[in-house]
């Protein structure tokens, strides 16, 4: 059976490591197709990363850690309507029988509206592999490379992304000083 | 003369009721547009429901509570355009002589950039049918029933619509957690 | 149960009146739901009526000849992609059960991608009951209302429905002199 | 008065001069709008030049031979619907109060669908000046330089022009016997 | 060379006249393309003003006070995409040289994904000179007037700007007003 | 270095295969991007296959024919202005160093408007493997399992792909006969 797995990654982290490490370990799952999410967005602060470039850091993770004969990796912009949005990741992926997800709404689209099996996800350690808290890190100055495996290190530095994170927050510090003094 | 009445009836409840009925009982009105505005939003807080259901509760309440052979109702999508937007409105609605809203955007952009003839309607007990608190006792267990007529309760029913608006509501609460968390 | 009957209905015609005729018929029909297609079309050839006149043109034709409180008349603009097509009118019509259609790519969008029982309509005509044909008679002066019910006829004399069509008709017929000329 | 005067204009060429010239010389009108349509379109055969780059020519054309101080020039995107087409332009230029054009259809829009005064612009030499037989020369080595002021002439050297056109032509040719040969 | 300067423009007011004046100071700038965004956006706290209305008042302003044959000025409608923003910009407007903004992630796009020089304008007086701060003014009555060349203000007048956004407010307001209900 | 080679894969055929060796055989290319242009049309002529058929068709060739260490498969949807097409992929996939394409316009806009190496590639029998071509013997009974790599045959198979594109082209010579009555 094929698994579909959801995310934004931006960026890729343990915390996706050990959810498709999940997946495969699963007796009935053979493959994994890893759906990046909000593809077309970037340069902001809950997207500072391409399509292309969380495609990149995807598949060198995937490369290293997993078996890529048994995944396939894919983009999809969004659709903003949550009705159609099963339907339209349908279209674009490869058939799946099973989706794994948490969030109760995605569930609610796939099961409701496309009729497919809907399966949770164990947390592990929530608080510290949050995608939110890891840009959050990338800002401040934290210990960010923590929670990321070294092979995206590698990658998020090849892309100048730690300044285009700062870059993007100290212009949104710009308009809030602007919105502040009014 | 035919009549322009806009919601977007995220339920139909009984504060639409007797906005449609004074809007018929003016003496130079013989016809109503009910007009569904976010038609292709839905499974959201503000939006719960498809236009579809939308469509199908406001033409059971018609059906029982008013003329139906001098009313007419459908939905449009979101233009995200004020300048436009009437103009959008007035190609896809049958041609009609009389808008009735009590929003002062609505009104500057049919009257300013439209040339239509605008009116109030007088407010029956805004607390109690406001859609925005009818959904909050939806989500919380109010009593949301007395507020929306039996018709649309039943259809409420029938689309799980409970479940969903309490689903979409725990997806945005654990969203939120997330954010509070970093 | 409820049957879905799409159309573009540029006009509505007397084909279209067998076709709700035959669907009405079925004895395990109750409703039905009439969809204008590319609502958000109008003055060109093909789609000459806007959204709003198509369903003024129906909802006339409707109450004259057949039960309005067994009829739904809605309308949609054009999607553009068709593996996400049947979803978006599952989203913008009510509940439906089988649908009408003699179209053989709506067939099939129906039934293998949105799991919908879909049946034929028995042709009457198509020869004399086709929309480009009625188009083709308004613009060249033939006998166009002979296909046409007259309380259609009357809506399409009130909106210029023909003037309309001719001109539209005369500007192309100047871009083709153009055309050629080079 | 302000009138305003439509066209693609790829690229400007003494057709578009003598039009606005005579709508200059109207003893009523003070002030012209050019407006240039489809500026998002470029790198095809109908639309070889960008948006910018047609802003540009048609500036340095007006200043050279008209009051650049009683001309406004700008572009806008196609809108792709003829309903909300007129509404659209009057958001995006300064307001005016009649429309140059032969164009039968834009005609009716901007006086049937937005209230405006129309005008016909007296054709001079239509066969001469054709953008289309003009790009067609571009393509062919006809002598199209006759049909275009100098100064826009200039321009199309700059902007490596006639490759452009011959590069699209080709391309589509490429396509074409793909296409016969099957 | 051609300089590029990028604004709202909702109104241009005494800081964009300081802005302008610095641009063209510089020894190696002969041009400048003055770009109003969110050009398609009207009718709301941010945007009061229409794309064809700023394109108006700037036009009057540069014809006042600096020379319009050194000037462009275009709208442009927002895209949305951070990553194809600098290749939308560079499409619909005439070849520049270098771009002159205090926006960090603006100077980001141009320089790193457009290959754009980029350079700073000196500030002078923002708190004085802020379009938020003086659409603050229009709407609560202050002196709005002292930061806005009259030639702008006349204009304002003409378009009833004041009662414009005092409108849109109010709307904001119930809006507000229904949200603390709740 | 990495490159980048596209098309639209409906299926995918001989000639992609051929295409495919000959990129990996450059002395200077270390990686390929496979991309699967018009993502989101299907159930086409033109475009039979989804985006997430034709991403699953690649990746099983690849598979079995290639080194999937060394190869990224991914699709995008049309962009339809051709001034951002280029930088509208450059966003969309990993960072490469050179396009191989035979298409003179796809080579113009990556060469000129975003500073792209650009490669022929050396046509292997061009008139066997013609993507139109193929779909054509799909239609029409011919032997296009000769021009299709095994591996895709079987997943067209299980895709019911020959029986879906008869479908459409039965939908298509429907109109064609009814366009040629009139």
């Amino acid at each position: 059976m094929r698994a579909l797995y959801l995310g934004r990654f931006n960026p890729p982290h343990n915390g996706h490591i050990h959810a498709i490490e999940y997946i495969l370990e699963q007796p009935d799952i053979d493959e994994i197709i890893i759906l990046i999410g909000s593809g077309e967005k970037a340069y902001s602060i809950k997207n500072p990363f391409t399509g292309g470039e969380r495609l990149e850091m995807l598949t060198s993770l995937v490369r290293k850690r997993f078996d890529i004969n048994k995944t396939f990796i894919t983009a999809i912009p969004d659709i903003n309507r949550n009705t159609i949005w099963a339907a339209n990741v349908i279209d674009l992926v490869p058939a799946f029988n099973v989706v794994f997800s948490n969030n109760p709404l995605v569930q609610q689209l796939f099961s409701k509206l496309a009729n497919k099996e809907v399966r949770e996800i164990p947390l592990v350690n929530r608080t510290e592999y949050s995608g939110k808290e890891i840009r959050n890190m990338m800002i401040h100055g934290g210990k960010w490379k923590d929670s990321v495996p070294e092979e995206v290190v590698k990658l998020i530095h090849k892309f100048e992304g730690v300044n285009r994170i700062q870059t993007v927050n100290h212009t949104d510090e710009i308009k809030e000083i602007e919105h502040n003094k009014v």
